[in-house]
C-alpha cells in the first residue's frame, strides 16, 4: 500500500546542503525512491506555515505516498520523532503540530513515536534528525516495512492550535495563515465559509494595517490591473489579490494578521 | 515518440507549492514520468522572460520530451491553453506567446486547442490551470495518448512580439532580453548577427542609462576582472559581461532596455 | 562499481537555465540517470564555499555515486577539466581545488585530465563547461565507461589552500568557512579538535567585528532564544549559532574571516 514516492517539506532552505543530505540518506536505502520537494523555504521555524504548505499540497499526490517534513525548532530536545498513519499514506516528522493538518485531512488511523534505532542512521546528531531519523524510515517505509515496526503506537500527538474561524451573518472573523510568492494573502477561510459570498458583493476587510474595500470575484484577471479582490483561491482558501500586483507588499499584510470580513 | 521526460517552466517560485502540486499530478496519473524544473524563478507574468528561458533549454533535451510551461497573468480568462507539437516533442501551455520561439526552434508541426475534459482534472479552478489542465495532460501524453485526442487543430495561435535586431554596417539595434543570475545582460543579438565583430573589436554601446566601451571577446576569461566585455555565450546570444562581476549592477541596464552597438 | 547516481553542486543559481541544460545533457546521454542537486546557490565564484558543500555531502550518498561540482571562474582558460576517482565514487569538474576536500575524505585512487573529445557535446563553448564537458562526461560514466577512458592519468592537481587550524592548550586559531542559511556560522574547526572542551565550558570567540562570549553545547536547544552557543553541527565542524536566531545577522560574522577561541 505504501509506494517509492518520498516527499519532502523543510525551512532548510536550497543553499545549503541538508537537503541534499537527506536525499542521499533515502538513495543510499532506497535507490528506487522517488523524491519530490513540495518546498524547502517554509519561513525558518514557522510551524505552522509548514503544516500550512504540507496540508495544500499532500492530498494531490498519489495513494501511499511518504511525507517527510521537518520544521522543528525543538530537534535535539524531548519532543518525540513521529509516524502518523492515514487513510491515503504516512506523515514522518516532529511532534510538533506540523503534520496533522494535513493528516487529518486524509482522516488519521494510526500514530507512531519513531524509537527504532535500527531504521536510523546509526549516528543521530542533536541537530539533524531530519537526516538522521526521518529520512532513513521514509527509506524503509518505500522498501516494504510496516509503519508499526517505527515504535509503539501513541495517541497524545501534539495539536497545532490553529486560528478558528467565526462567521455570523455576513461578517468573518479569521487569521492570515500565509503569503504566496506572488503577494497573494491567504487567510484561514475555507471555501465552505466562503459560500454565503457571491461574485461581485462589496467586501470590507478591517486588518491591522489597513481597511480594504474590494469585490468577491471568481478569477484575478476580473479586476483591473491593481486593483485588490478577494477570492478563492486554488488551496481552496479565500485570498486577497492584487491583479498583477503584491497585495502583501502594498497593503503591509503579515501572517498571523487578525481580520474581519463584513459584506457591504 | 513521446518520451515519459516532462520539463516544467514556470513563474511560481519554489517558496509556494504550486509546482509540488503540479508534480503531484503529474505521479498520480504517470507514476514512471521523470519530471526536470527548467526554472519556477521566472520574473512574474513576465511571458518574454518565459518564453526565452524555455528557448534557452529546450533543445538541450532528449528527442520526445513533453515540455509544460506557465507564465500565465491571462489564466482563468479566454486565453486557450494549447499543446503545440513539433519536430523533437510536444510543448504544453497557455496561448500568449511564451511556447511559440521554443517551439519554432524546432519547427512547429501542428497546433491543439486543449479542450478534451477527460484529459483535465475533475474540477478545473480559475486560478491554477498549471495543475488542473496542463500537469494532468503532460501526464496522459506521457502514457502515450496522442496530441490530436487533447482538442481540434488551429492554426491562429498568439506570436509573441518579441523584439526585432536591425543590423547595418557595424551598427546593431537591439534590446535586452535577459539578465542572468550572475548579472550577465543577454540581449536578442544571436550568434549569426555577431559574425561581423572579431575577437578584440572595440565596440560602443549606446544603453538609456549609460554608454560602455568594451571589446569584443571569447570567453569571460580574456577580461581583466571588473572590465566590462561583450561576448557571444552559451545560449547563442550576445552577452554584456563583467569579468568576475555583476554588469546588470554595475551598469544599471534593465529587461526591455533598447541599444545601439556600434563598431569603433 | 559506478551507479547511475548524478549529483550536482554550482554557483549557477536556480533562476537561470544553466541546471536544467546540464541536467537535459545527461538524460539525452542516459535516460535512466537519477540526478540530485546538492545545491546551486554557492556563492558566485567561491571555490572555497563550494567545496565545503561538496564535502559536506558527496559521502551521504551511496558508493558509485558521480559527483559534478562547477564553480569555475577560470572557465575557458588553461585550467584544466578532471576526473578525481576515489574509493567510493567519482567526482568531475574543474583543476581548481573545488573536487579535492571531498574526494580526499574518500581517500583518491586516481586523477585523469579530461580530454577525450568522443565524451564532450560536439560542440564545447568557452563559458560553459558544466553543460557541455562535464554533464556529458557524468552521463557516459552512468552508461558504464571507464574513469581511464576520459584522459591521460596526472597528479599535479591544484591543491585548496585551505585554511590551517592550530590549537595549543585551550586556544583555537581559525577561520569562518560557511554560513547556512539559518544565519548558523561554521567554522573550520572539525570535531577531534573541539574534543578538548566540554558541554558547559564558558568559550570566548574574538572575531574581526566583536568578541562573543559564550557556552559550549550539545543542542541548539539548550540555550535560551536569541543566546549564543557553540556546538559541534551535524556536518562535523564547530558553529556558532544563536538559538531561534541568526548568528551570522546578529555579530555581523563573514566567511573568511579568522577568530581565536579561547576557553574561559
Amino acid at each position: 500500500m505504501i509506494s517509492k514516492i518520498v516527499t519532502l517539506t523543510s525551512d532548510f532552505g536550497l543553499r545549503d546542503t541538508y537537503v541534499a543530505e537527506m536525499k542521499a540518506v533515502i538513495l543510499s536505502i532506497c535507490p528506487e525512491a522517488t523524491i519530490v520537494d513540495i518546498t524547502h523555504e517554509i519561513e525558518k521555524f514557522s510551524v505552522r506555515a509548514g503544516a500550512f504548505a504540507l496540508a495544500s499540497a499532500a492530498s494531490y499526490f498519489p495513494k501511499g505516498t511518504i511525507h517527510v517534513a521537518v520544521v522543528d525548532p525543538g530537534v535535539g530536545t524531548r519532543r518525540r520523532p513521529i509516524l502518523v498513519q492515514t487513510g491515503r499514506g504516512v506523515f514522518v516528522g516532529p511532534d510538533n503540530g506540523l503534520l496533522i493538518p494535513a493528516a487529518d485531512r486524509q482522516g488519521i488511523t494510526n500514530i507512531y513515536e519513531i524509537t527504532n534505532k535500527k531504521l536510523m542512521l546509526s549516528q543521530v546528531t542533536n541537530t539533524f534528525h531530519g537526516r538522521d531519523i526521518f529520512a532513513p524510515l521514509a527509506a524503509h517505509l518505500a522498501n516494504g516495512i510496516s509503519p508499526n515496526d517505527c515504535g509503539p503506537k501513541i495517541d497524545d500527538v501534539v495539536k497545532p492550535e490553529f486560528a478558528k474561524v467565526t462567521s455570523t451573518g455576513g461578517t468573518v472573523i479569521g487569521e492570515i495563515l500565509h503569503v504566496d510568492d506572488f503577494g497573494n494573502v491567504i487567510t484561514n477561510v475555507r471555501e465552505p465559509e466562503a459560500r454565503q459570498f457571491s461574485e461581485g458583493d462589496w467586501l470590507t476587510v478591517e486588518l491591522p494595517n489597513c481597511d480594504l474595500r474590494l469585490r468577491f470575484a471568481k478569477t484575478y484577471a476580473e479586476a483591473k490591473p491593481k486593483e485588490p479582490t478577494a477570492l478563492v483561491g486554488s488551496h481552496g482558501y479565500v485570498e486577497i489579490a492584487l491583479n498583477q500586483g503584491s497585495a502583501n507588499r502594498e497593503f503591509q499584510i503579515r501572517i498571523g494578521d487578525r481580520f474581519k470580513l463584513i459584506r457591504k
